[in-house]
């Protein structure tokens, strides 16, 4: 695997996502990218923060924007294993993104469920990067839960 | 002015906004109410924290699911000066809040722009309290920063 390619960032993603798999989060998991360098890892954390807006991208952007010292992240990829939702594409929007590459896309609170871009209009998209992968991965935890509550 | 009347929470949020605007922020404050007390209390602090996310009713959530142990706001109001952009309304949702109370719509970056709910279908919201004071206060902060940029 090429580093620097989608697939290489994308797998760091995963591996976040295995993280929150790891302490019963649903697993999602980003990383920040400027300059081919990862500046921000996050996973999750909505069970282990009682807040319900610890998304993987809010952590990570606020990450990424705490090691740069700026608001925006105008020069960074963010990759994220699923399909942001509304709350998060809209922080993506404020810190005016430059690129997102997501794995599976969300039928059920992506962001793209609402007409009208939520994205910053100069935000670049790419989807489908390990796609497969992130979704088995929450859709294992989802069989586990549903296994728990039986 | 009773206590425990929307007039009285916005006044509150208010008192938020102002102290934004003291320190050079947008000038948006928030409050979060249970059993009609204050639990949770937040003003715009993007430039302060260096994270565009850092709006008042984000902190004001996740402060207030701290206070309570809870991820979800089921039986909260957030009153909040300004309507709340995506990004928040999208949080709003994901904590299932029971009630929004806005003052100032905003034209420009509303949640409302787009089409589709992006609040939780379970919240109620009332809209126009003390709006002209919230708006005269956003409008003074934006007059005052295109004066400096001149």
């Amino acid at each position: 695997m090429d580093v620097f390619s989608d697939e290489y960032f994308m797998r760091e993603a995963l591996k976040e996502a295995h993280k929150a798999l790891a302490i019963g989060e649903v697993p999602v998991g980003a990383v920040v990218v400027s300059n081919n360098r990862i500046i921000a890892r996050a996973h999750n954390q909505t069970e282990k923060l009682t807040d319900a807006t610890a998304h993987a991208e809010m952590l990570a952007a606020t990450a990424a924007s705490n090691y740069l010292g700026s608001k925006y992240l105008d020069e960074c990829a963010l990759y994220v294993t699923l399909e942001p939702c509304v709350m998060c594409a809209g922080a993506l929007n404020w810190v005016q993104l430059q690129r997102l590459v997501f794995g599976a896309s969300d039928p059920q609170r992506g962001y793209r469920l609402l007409n009208g871009n939520v994205l910053h209009p100069r935000t670049e998209v790419t989807e489908g990067i390990s796609a497969q992968e992130a979704k088995d991965l929450i859709d294992s935890f989802f069989r586990r839960i549903r296994g728990k509550q039986r």
